[in-house]
């Protein structure tokens, strides 16, 4: 049989790439990146040269369709395949980044009315336009003790949907009043491709993947979108919001969203009919790019800052987690997302603010003990996500003397970190969901050898490693398999098709070290009591960040 | 009238410095300072060449003699005066820099049968070998609740008299036995001036300073040094020790020892008969030199570390105090020594470690409000010396971003030894011991106007800074003035020698400005949250200590 391939389309901030894959063992056949014309939209809005504020950050919808184009056609002539060889597509893309469209699918912002207003453009994942919104949702979601809060570790974040949506509502309520549909744009580019490019679009078609769905705009299979008098209390104008503005179907990503459309098709050079899966935010998608198909196994994305995701049969609240989701990453489970808001990024903090190498102080922290010579970090530099989401927390060092070397903070830095983690993975054991192995992937795992070490000596669990480093974009390949159906891919189980297309490493595991795991046995609980909710230095960085901001 | 002069004579950790002072108005008129031959003796005995152990810190004898005879020679010359002018001589010395010596004053390690014993050498002040033996003169004065341990703010100190001396009996009972007095260095070059230099002196005319008594050997002056009961727990060989090997009459500094011996006044090309001083303790000659007479005036000597010294009507135990002491700074008041165990070593540390530039960053902390943008720093780096008197503390940052800057730790640091001396403030008076006026001295508030105004907004008070860039040396000519008597020097009272022969600046003192006075009044609350004895910060230090070291 001739080899038969799925499309991954992974959309990232800057750029999209496009994989070609064999469905059979995965390989890579060919893959192209294009970035965004626009890039990230932060200073200036491109049709008006308006300055923007501070907190904006949009996208231009034309980008995505361009670069998807570009980056398809270069793939597919990089594999040299044959164009009917594509059985599948599989979508993952930033979010929330959502936008509001009219019931034909056209962006409002690409709308002679509105194309000079800035509220009508996609707003991108990191848009911090909302925070007086995301207050009053939770506010009054926890005046009314709203059931679904749990679900999200009590908290809903600035960067999700129903905050951006009451954004608009609030700053630009013409935009609003003219959105007749708002959408993750992961989403949009889904209906394009089964229904467009717009404006051929109908509403009806539209489908909505239960993972955007459920971790950004608390959404639930039992219970849907939050109800209509909650949002009504939070402002009479919103009430009708679920019902006027959010229409279409909720599934869950790998299940097929409709095929590619005639004039999709003949955007990216394929034949049309290709199923198409529903979306998955990026991150999630790296689950089955990592070749994790069972459940109470834990994905880590390790880059930047971190997102552990973990599949399971069972559906507990967590303190903290970003949300627990139904279908939200694979069918047929519970997916939890919890997080780190600040990895990689703390340890280039100490490297660029002090003018340090990596290399160097790697080399030198392999060298120190458990423990960093004496000092103990808290990991806080970008808030605490998990478990207890508070972005009014800082990090720190203790334990410095006038001895102290570069080295040992950013030895600190990892092993704070890896407290964090162990603490996330604690929680969720505590709440009553398991947690049974550990999959590195990301960034950091084959950058940094000495903090898989430490993860699996503070964890004293092995850690194996994701084998592709495209485990996102190679994620979205596999749901675009799955999205054929069984007949087509001849994969009767989805796990059959995710261990034939993604895999763990075999020549390379972390397994931890006696002597440093009983170290860091002794020492976890001081950052544990360290890092107390309710303790002396918790209060002191919400109240020093009270009075100097 | 002529004019008259004073010596100071100063004796520090590495050389010798001898100030020709006028006492009508305090002008030096020569001075001159001579490296000790030997310096700090931490490597090999000089005698041998017997490796030291890494705690050891000796000094030689008779570099003192020597680097002595040599400054005062430079000094008289440059100062061009008649030898027969000098009225007065005063010495300050480092301490508990202590030696044994036979009852003629010879020191043991003098001696044929000795010299090649590294514990018959004179321990510098910063010797640590006495580390087990302080811990058992601690541990019994808590059980048998001794009295005067409070006067210590709970704690005797690793580098102090008695410590000393019980390292000698455990580790070279020989030496122990064979000394027939142990003294302090400073009382030891007294007694040279005035009945040596040795082998002449006589055991009956030692003058002890209630100074380096009262601070260092736990003697007071109502009830003399610790009970034969006590010292007999601690070690039955030890029972005897004050009867035994601790002669000498006890005098405050600046009353005379004794006069200038033939011998010693052809050692200096002075003429015998001259008055001198009982010693003092180096930090505490500058209460004198700062020109500091009166109670409630604290005189900070702002260094590597601190020292805030402070005389006072009343006798009061206040927590952490490294001691109060009758008649121990000047005669007739109670002298109180509090301490910082790191202030310009913490700063030099984060300028060290990282390769900055002090200038660079103190200009740019300058920028910054109170607060150091949201950084809060414990500038335990050497541990807290008051009022926790807690050598196993350290130092730490909180409320550290992605975006804070070098500066803002700079700056922290800066407030964070505002907060601790505020503390030390607040917990004397919190004592009963009132605090009025603040006078600065010492290498940094000449050097760094940002820490003098950050010092007076946390302290709400002005701060004079002292005249002299010399005040210690400058103080132990002052006492040399006094020992001379009213009559010689025309001055009725103490405070008006101290008046004429020493100031504080006319040209400059900082105020507290209102708005940043406020907002540390904000930010002190958070600091002292932070170090709460019992908090969670301090015993996490503790025990990362203890699992680390």
């Amino acid at each position: 049989m001739s080899h038969r391939y799925s499309l991954g389309l992974d959309f990232g901030t800057e750029s999209a790439r496009v994989l070609v894959v064999d469905i059979k063992d995965g390989r890579i056949a060919g893959q192209a990146a294009q970035a965004y014309a626009h890039g990230v939209i932060d200073q200036t809005l491109p049709t008006s040269g308006e300055k923007l504020p501070p907190d904006y950050a949009l996208q231009h919808p034309q980008d995505w369709l361009d670069s998807l184009a570009a980056a398809a056609h270069a793939a597919i002539r990089e594999a040299r395949i044959d164009a009917n060889s594509v059985i599948g597509i599989g979508v993952d893309f930033t979010s929330c980044t959502m936008l509001p469209v009219k019931a034909d699918s056209t962006p409002l912002c690409l709308t002679p009315e509105f194309k000079n207003v800035p509220l009508a453009w996609p707003k991108l994942w990191k848009h911090h336009g909302a925070k007086a919104e995301t207050q009053r949702i939770n506010d009054i979601a926890r005046e009314r003790k709203e059931k679904w809060l749990a679900r999200y570790g009590g908290t809903i974040g600035l960067e999700w949907f129903f905050p951006k949506m009451l954004e608009t509502l609030a700053h630009a309520p013409s935009v609003y009043a003219a959105a007749e549909v708002f959408l993750e744009a992961g989403d949009w580019l889904v209906w394009q491709l089964v229904d467009g490019p717009f404006p051929r679009c109908a509403a009806g078609n539209l489908t909505r993947s239960t993972c955007q769905a459920g971790y950004k705009a608390m959404w639930n299979a039992k219970t849907g979108y939050p109800s209509r008098d909650y949002l009504k209390a939070i402002n009479p104008r919103f009430a009708d919001v679920v019902a006027d503005k959010l229409p279409g179907m909720l599934r869950s990503p790998g299940r097929q969203a409709g095929v590619l459309s005639e004039s999709s098709a003949a955007l990216l050079h394929l034949r049309p009919g290709i199923p198409v899966s529903t979306t998955i935010i990026d991150a999630h998608s790296g689950v089955p790019g990592a070749g994790v198909a069972s459940p109470s196994t834990m994905v880590m994305v390790l880059g930047t800052s971190s997102c552990h995701m973990l599949n399971s049969r069972i559906e507990q609240f967590a303190p903290g987690i970003a949300g627990v989701v139904e279908d939200g990453i694979l069918p047929g489970y519970f997916g939890y997302e919890t997080g780190q808001a600040s990895v990689g990024d703390a340890f280039a903090w100490l490297v660029q603010t002090f003018g340090l190498s990596h290399e160097t102080l790697s080399r030198e922290a392999e060298k120190l003990a458990p423990g960093s010579g004496g000092v103990l970090a808290i990991d806080w530099f970008n808030g605490c996500r998990t478990p207890l989401m508070d972005a009014n927390l800082s990090g720190a060092f203790v334990g410095l003397t006038l001895s102290t070397k570069p080295a040992q903070l950013y030895r600190a830095l990892i092993e704070a970190t890896a407290f964090g983690l162990r603490w996330i993975v604690e929680a969720l054991q505590e709440s009553g969901v398991p947690v049974r192995r550990f999959v590195a992937s990301g960034g950091l795992p084959n950058k940094n050898p000495l903090l898989m070490q430490i993860y699996a000596d503070v964890l004293n669990e092995r850690i194996t490693l994701a084998e592709s480093d495209q485990s996102v974009a190679l994620g979205a390949a596999i749901l675009g398999c799955l999205a054929a159906g069984s007949e087509v891919t001849g994969y009767a189980h989805m796990s059959q098709a995710i261990h034939a297309m993604a895999r763990q490493r075999e020549d390379l595991s972390y397994r931890p070290d006696l002597r440093s795991r009983k170290a860091y046995e002794q020492i976890y609980p001081l950052y544990r009591t360290l890092c107390h909710c309710d303790g002396a230095t918790a209060n002191v960085m919400r109240q020093l960040r009270e009075l100097t901001s």
